[in-house]
């Protein structure tokens, strides 16, 4: 933490300053300039800095180190890579996951496992508990629906990745999820976020739609902090002024991420985008900005899909837009 | 729903989007211009409009109604009043909650408790779980910090609103508690939502950082479609590119909110603006733009507060702010 | 300037910062920590601060000096009064500017400068060349307008400001003007701000929907580094995620302003607004949270105006609202 | 134009609506539903949908046309190509345009010019005129400059895009220039963008800090209305919360731009991000998604630029980036 003392501040006034932080903990370092006098402090403290700006006689205080420990790149400077099974994410390769925004039937499951998989997908996606907006709309499938997946998913040797929303549904849930994905909308659910740091199962955390950067990677801090350091981190869209999209995707997040943390980032242009037909630009724009991997809506029927039928990629679509990924992935010297 | 059709669009386009509109249950009005057909589609179901964006021959799809019904102003046009005793939110009187960030002994309850209660608040607030975004921050308190509010409270007449973060949480805080506030991190973690719709306990429900006034419009929907239609909106602060502040308080939201629903909406300056020296201003601002309450932090020693002290007013300022909040309140014909 | 080295930056990293300091004219401090190694730089020059976080070895640099200079608080604490004939803008009193939108006719500049006049406004505000965003949108009546004006504001014994766009119009209207007006879309058109400096007369320069404060700050110092140091600011709403409202009123710019700069700053409700039931209740707050002024859109007859009507206030409703806000600025120890 | 009336609005309040809109010369087409009456206007005025929207009984106004025709995707729906000797913007081919921030001297454009034509650019850039925040910081060479660049692009057989700010520097620049570029703060200079529209010369309009897709089309139609078709939109980055980076980069504004309107859209990643490192990323990214051309800073020399060095390529990373985008671009079927 640095503390800039106003022009003109008194002895006294610094010496306050100077009490207050070493109280807390910190070792001060004095620089007294012909305008300025700043104070360099150096603590493991996590203070709330406004707790000196309102200080007499100070100018501006400026936080110095990340709040984020666990989740910082200094933690492991080569990255982490999560594993499930014979999937790496966060490694060489890019890892695809596609599927229905939620689990209607067995045999749409299976349709779709097929293709994504022979498409090049590795992980299945599919929602059994649905978090929506209205309290009027289909809430989602619920345990039944993993099932269905699962079966599904075993079948074509693929992973699942399925959204959960509250501590409760974990017990019932769990066995039958590979990743867990926590919605935009419970980024910051402490408790939730604590509750999966007791797991041992790897976490797909999606930045909420006003969180910064470093608010997502506090959360991911929250899952680890716990002992669960298997956090896949997800940009999907923040809110800006800007309406014709319904969020407005920041893929300078990825680059970001990856200078800040150690964790893998992945996208999800669906919900970013929320129409099927300019869902493979952002993916592919995506992929060449040195994402992680991709999350992707598709449906075997999106005309009658029980749920964003409007961005679910077609069948057909999918296929084509992961022979181009496979070649962007190459341009940049990775594989899909 | 209104569904303008594209110039050009043929007749086997426009049957389509009719046989789809008949088949959700709606009405449909046709109306056909020398340019656009315009489609007027009426009906009780909520549909995703981008299902019918991605139609063949649609140009726009426009909702005409409310997603929301409880909570809209139609529903009760006289507006909402909520009674916890003696206090009315939502009519004549504007009324001032007022306390802690966080609870932290029985002597500082009581002496805020008291001064506040002189000064004219009805509600002591007072934070006993803490949603904090670093999980190396303090947590609150918990139930052993609501039994302390209480004695205070009771003591001198008020009554208390404090914060949950989680539905387990319920069960052993709610007695202690008048009012339950919903944090603006949990505006739409709806399995929460739902719980509380199934008490007989007012809510004060905070407007989350990137949320609409019709997403939390919505988030009331979810507790009132469960029952409980006590809910209380309070405006805090959104997130904007301005980060001269913490949050960008909306006061618009109050006019807004008046004209759409019938709940009552109060504002919470002191985590919108985050320094103490700037709240009085935003707490007569939003008062002036005829909020129904505010909800503000103050602590008997703020330089020690275990948390937000920054933001918290003095006992002092706090008695001479209610003094010209009472002037205030009477120029637009209200009392304090 | 302070610059945060890297753990583990080595000592000819911290030198060749050191160097390129030097070699830009500041003087340098350097205070070594166990961890980190903080270069506290202080000089004259603005320096781009990226210049020095690409240098090898540097975590982070921190600005602690302002941008803008003649603009800050410092550079007059007293703060600024803005004198026009026997008008005050930045001292005790409140002064409220009002007036259509656009300059129409004579009768009506003069039915509206007599009836605001009464109510007690001081400055009659009137469009002569209009910003629209569409091309084929009204764009004023220009000079011939501007007469208009003048003759009814002297007739009342009203001041007049009015908008200008491009620094050709200067020379042909700036006689009928007595405060000049910058648009939210000119706040950083540069090559205007410069010649308005050239001038004698008070500009009044609105802040640009996407400009934060600082910026704000730094288009005034554009004017002021001219010579011209008259600037009023003002607040008229900046574009967030919220659609429903034309524009975010943001009254927390009122308290922030006065704190880091001494210029007077004004508020406009009518354009944040954008509807005529919520300007009244958005001007009561910002003139609570202490706005040197207000500038309200008001006319004869809205239905038939020629441009933004909506906003407009009736006659009535303004000498209603004025009496309103002569309470509230009582409240807070100001005349109106 | 849509207007649906409230529910239980009575027969004289929509004959009022109605009649006003038949006096604007709107032709009606009335819809009586059960609960709503929609009235459905089709005319060709540009309206404010506020004058309907304060009328009584009315419950919503919904705009159906788009306010710009010129620059709309059915005006054109093949699309614009802008031709500029022998460089196609918003063909086949994705166009790039690079150079230094600012034009220092002859051998620098000389030097920059014969890298990134060997490359593979097509057009340099360079800022004779500079628009900066701060008025304080260097201005730019003007025409001098410009004089340096032409020279060192007419030997290396480049064409040349440079900013202009102002309407007075047109008639001594223009000649030197091949594409005029307009700046994000210029976005809605309306005056400049008329001037432009009479020129003959392609403009590159940048898209606004706060700026809508929808005032983006709005702005180029300003130059189009006076004649000027050949404009390139470029998007460069938007503000939002987030702080970590310049800007955010919004590349679903590419599809979105190609869905709308005929124009080309271009990317400037430098000016979005501002840090070289994550230049590349953001490039490759706006190219997959499909963007028409990029224009990136690059410099001979970045560490002793005079302006933006921070965030302008060395020459060995622009000629990696562009192999890495000949590979891109052959994926999604462009050359480059």
């Amino acid at each position: 933490m640095v503390i800039v003392m106003k022009v003109g501040a008194g002895e006294p006034q610094i010496e306050n300053v100077v009490k207050k932080l070493a109280s807390q903990g910190f070792a001060v370092h004095r620089s007294t300039g012909v305008e300025y006098t700043i104070l360099g402090a150096v603590g493991a403290k996590v203070v709330d800095t406004r707790d000196y700006e309102v200080l007499e006689g100070v100018k501006e205080v400026l936080r110095i180190t990340q709040p984020y420990k666990l989740a910082s790149r200094p933690f492991k400077p080569d990255g982490s890579v999560i594993r499930i099974r014979d999937v790496e994410i966060g490694g060489k390769t890019v890892v695809v996951m596609a599927g229905p925004c939620t689990i209607e039937t067995y045999e749409q499951c299976d349709l779709i496992a097929e293709r994504v998989k022979k498409a090049g997908a590795k992980v299945i996606r599919g929602g059994a508990f649905k978090p929506r907006t209205s309290p009027y709309s289909f809430q989602g499938p619920g345990v039944e629906g993993l099932k269905m997946l699962r079966a599904a998913a075993d079948r074509h040797g693929l992973i699942i990745v399925s959204e959960l929303m509250e501590s409760c549904q974990i017990a019932a849930a769990e066995q039958y999820i590979d990743i867990i994905q926590i919605g935009a909308r419970n980024m910051q659910n402490f408790g939730l976020l604590r509750d999966l740091g007791q797991l041992r199962k790897p976490v797909l955390l999606k930045r909420g739609m006003a969180a910064t950067i470093s608010d997502l990677l506090l959360s991911a801090e929250y899952v680890m902090s716990e002992g669960n350091h298997q956090v896949i981190l997800c940009e999907r869209g923040i809110r800006t002024f800007e309406t014709y999209t319904r969020n407005t995707l920041d893929i300078s997040a990825i680059p970001v991420v990856h200078k800040l943390s150690h964790l893998p980032i992945i996208v999800d242009p669906s919900h970013a985008i929320g129409i099927r037909d300019k869902v493979p630009p952002l993916a592919r724009g995506a992929l060449a900005a040195v994402a992680d991997g991709l999350i992707i809506e598709v449906h075997s029927d999106p005309d009658n899909a029980i749920c964003d039928g409007a961005q679910s990629l077609y069948l057909e679509q999918f296929d084509k837009l992961m022979n181009e990924l496979k070649v962007i992935a190459g341009a940049i010297g990775r594989g899909i």
